[in-house]
């Protein structure tokens, strides 16, 4: 345990060193290790998928279910995806160095910002093996270095993958250090990175809601906390159902288990008559469990038509289903008699993460944008566009859903900081 | 102590729920606040006055030194340029609301960011009352609740101006709870304000090391650390002498005891031979203590001219000398061989607050501001220019010198956030 803590500061300190020579690395040569790395995933893919294969057999014998064992999984067509993924980092503009807001002052002063990158990240994930090449990539190209600790489950995944990381930055010429992956799976090491404010300029946790809270009631230094999402979509009175229907569906069933998948359906009761029959049957079809409140289970069980093809997956909802994520093909659905009502309920149980409203009243629409203090806040559209890629940033940190420093999508710039820069000319203060 | 936590708890849920309808109030209404503010201050000024005294008369009786009895009293004049400061913010565009960087992504979405505040803001702080109107003033502006909580030497000056504030804020019909004041004087409170994340968005320290010190290693919440700068000028062996002296003796005696004062002056021996006379003669006059290295204290002991006006003040810098924050009329000396030699003299020594290079060769001014890693890297002007006013913000917070969320000096802007707003047509993630 001492050795692995000494290992562990000794690598925040090799990329402490690593990130002031990173800071002034020619965008040429970090793409060159981009480009690298996305080659070396494709022709190293034997010896990454043979301990991928370890991980696997590991988790499937101590009996791990099947989602995390999807996640864990890497396959051809996956490494694939993340090389490609790499490749669009690399296209992506260098954030650093970019000068802004430059102004000249009435004493001739010549003052603007410059960006830089924040310095050392520290990132602390638990299954995904695909994050150790996603984080490093993203932190390769904002001129930040990385300590890498993966999660236990997938440790000889994320050995492999750091591997070929560190091996295409060295290629290219990128600074010895600059991308930290610790080996040891002790538990008190991440106890201990928490700890290393003044190595460490930012911790981001990727993993479940006990992994997020760990580190942010115990981190030290800042935190990009989020990640969890509880997201409504309200269907006001004045809302055209055909699109109610099309977005409700597509942000329950396009993909359930992430964190901007919708949660809870809100219908106004003047349109519940009509529209959750509509959006009842559409669920259906994918099997989506809807767990609704008494009024809205009350106009489903009265609708003849389709009652024999959505009964099976009613559920009388309980107080546990507001304000529950449930990362899977579950839907929780209440009535609500205003606009207001919609917004305490979002007020009270949302996460501050993504929230949609479908209305085709002007008024209406503008109250809810304005109102719903969230990441991201939608009118007529599916909650599942709150990601980087989507919003055109390109890529994806993280999404926050905290206000400090950046909020929503994470990506190259939010990975940055400022500094002051000023021309004078001799210039004193009166 | 307990009845004390249960009122500051209570004054925490009280700024919350002040905060949600602070988000949404109009501008006219904070500005009709300020300017009420600026009013009372004038009008009200025999109570706050009186109060004050009450403070000094304990202070002076308890022994405290002539620095801090100046920086605790109050005045006529002082509460003139307390008034003036607050019509200054009154005057200053509103932040909340601002929506940039709204474009039209290819499947048609119109995304873009919308400016809110915070929340709630603590502020913990020390001995200048005038930081109770201070912070109050950017907070309403900004949309953010505030609680404050001030140091026992000014508690009678504090709950004065906090009553004006107050009463202020309520004639010009703002959310009652928005300004809360603790009032006991309790040092575990402090503590307990630290752990209250979930009601306190920020916290902003404003006084000595020791408490920034507590501050940002105790809180749960974000932090903005600052205020400590240890200032360096480097006199290049391509400086103008001319601006050089007049820059350094500016950046040293315009206002000794404040954070963007000289600490060190770094000269390159081809110059200082010829400069280190110049500056010395003028820093004498002020009555400059100079510590200087054995280089300097050579060169200046050698010079006939200038030595009976400076002599007294030379005395031989120690270790400690170096990364020193003087907050007096004292400066260290150094000669130093290169550039590179100043580079790494900063990089050790510096506090990443505001740091600058003096010279006429292009190519070195870059190098230094490009490398220097802080807050704020000048070339060719005095280090006292680092300021919300200065730099064209019109208020200030503080400085900050991190890199997470906002760096150097933060006013209305860099107490917000935002969040993404997204107009939608009916469109799903395909």
């Amino acid at each position: 345990m001492k050795s692995a803590i000494k290992e562990l500061e000794q690598k925040g300190m090799a990329a402490k060193a690593a990130s002031k020579k990173l800071a002034f690395l020619s965008t040429e040569i970090k793409n060159k290790a981009l480009l690298n790395i996305a080659e070396a995933l494709i022709a190293k893919q034997d010896e990454i998928l043979a301990a991928n294969k370890v991980d696997y057999e590991q988790a499937k014998a101590s009996g791990m279910n099947e989602a995390m064992l999807d996640r864990l999984m890497l396959s051809a067509s996956r490494l694939e995806a993340m090389s490609q993924d790499v490749k669009t980092v690399a296209a992506l503009p260098d954030p650093v160095g970019e000068i802004f807001e430059m102004r000249t002052l009435a004493n001739g002063l010549q003052i603007g910002k410059k960006r830089v990158p924040l310095g050392v990240i520290g990132a602390i994930y638990e299954s995904r093996p695909n994050v150790t090449v996603d984080m490093s990539s993203l932190c390769l190209k904002s001129g930040n270095a990385i300590i890498l600790r993966g999660g236990k489950e997938t440790i000889n995944s994320n050995t492999a993958l750091a591997r070929v990381v560190q091996q295409s930055c060295l290629e290219a010429g990128m600074p010895d250090g600059a991308i930290q992956f610790i080996e040891s799976t002790e538990r008190a090491l991440v106890n201990h990175m928490l700890k290393m404010k003044g190595i460490i300029d930012l911790i981001i946790p990727r993993g479940g809601a006990g992994l997020i809270k760990l580190v942010s009631e115990n981190a030290t230094m800042p935190v990009v906390s989020g990640g969890v999402g509880v997201c409504h979509t309200y269907v006001d009175k004045s809302a055209d159902l055909n699109k109610a229907t099309a977005i409700v569906y597509n942000a329950k069933v396009q993909r359930p288990t992430v964190c901007n998948a919708l949660d809870c359906v809100l219908v106004h009761s003047q349109v519940a008559q009509d529209y959750l029959p509509s959006i009842a049957r559409e669920w259906a079809k994918a099997g989506v469990e809807m767990h609704c409140d008494e009024r809205a289970m009350a106009i489903l069980k009265a609708n003849d038509v389709i009652l024999n093809e959505v009964k099976n997956l009613l559920v009388p909802a309980t107080d546990e289903d507001w304000g529950k994520e449930f990362l899977s093909l579950t839907a929780a659905i209440k009535v609500v008699d205003s606009l207001d009502e919609a917004l305490e309920h979002i007020a009270k149980y949302g996460s501050g993460h993504s929230e949609a409203i479908i209305t085709e009243d002007y008024s209406a629409a503008m109250r809810f944008l304005n109102e719903v203090d969230a990441a991201c806040v939608y009118a007529n559209a599916s909650t599942r566009f709150t990601d980087g890629s989507q919003f055109g940033l390109g890529a994806e940190i993280g999404i926050s859903t905290q206000k400090f420093h950046a909020r929503g999508p994470m990506a190259l710039k939010e990975l940055t900081s400022y500094k002051w820069i000023i021309f004078g000319s001799g210039q004193v203060r009166p």
